[in-house]
């Protein structure tokens, strides 16, 4: 590819103190929550994970809902990250409360929650 | 594979807000920075970028460089990122001035600095 040919293409990095804080609403435009933090995987360096706030949201409060990032898509005219889950599935994903730490150690409840999500594991059989 | 056996895999996640800050060392230990922040590519969702910063080390003052994510390597016992470049090597690389952008716009840009680190696109071709 010619350093011509790559200048036509769009600029698509986005920096990870403005992923912070970034809202998280359905396709409808409805707003969820916001991204709290990302998780990374240290080796690979991927996104593993999109950690979800609530402001009180659904009596949701200040848990927080680890997401698998494959499930999550940019929307660049809403500015905002997309994903569709209905108020049910909100209430019932695996979360745990602001000022606790999620498990993150214990491999079988990331299994769980990709499971929940049907997404596929970002770490590889 | 089982639960059992994805139990047994270590824990490797790290948050987002936590790498911001972390220093980056040499193999040596020589300390040569921090990272401000990460660039994500917003369509696949991976790293593609760590900005480097300096406390006016070697006089590199405000500058920030933006190094491709894949030369930089975690290592645990150090709690920093590692990454063997010369100080020569850190006084030619492709920067910016801290209160400006890099132009990420322009992707020949990109080619340039993945070329400067000998780093494979992460964009693909």
């Amino acid at each position: 590819m010619t350093t011509e040919q790559v200048k036509e293409k769009k600029h698509n990095l986005i920096a990870s103190d403005r992923i912070e804080g970034t809202p998280v609403r359905r396709a409808s435009g409805d707003k969820i929550g916001k991204i709290e933090r990302l998780m990374l995987d240290k080796v690979s360096g991927n996104v593993a994970y999109a950690i979800l706030s609530f402001g009180g949201f659904l009596g949701i409060g200040n848990k927080h809902l680890p997401v698998p990032w494959a499930r999550l898509t940019y929307n660049k005219p809403m500015e905002a990250y997309e994903i569709d889950l209905s108020d049910e599935e909100l209430r019932q994903a695996p979360a745990y409360e602001a000022d606790e730490d999620f498990d993150w150690g214990d491999r079988s409840r990331e299994v769980d929650l990709h499971a929940y999500y049907k997404s596929p594991a970002y770490w590889g059989y």
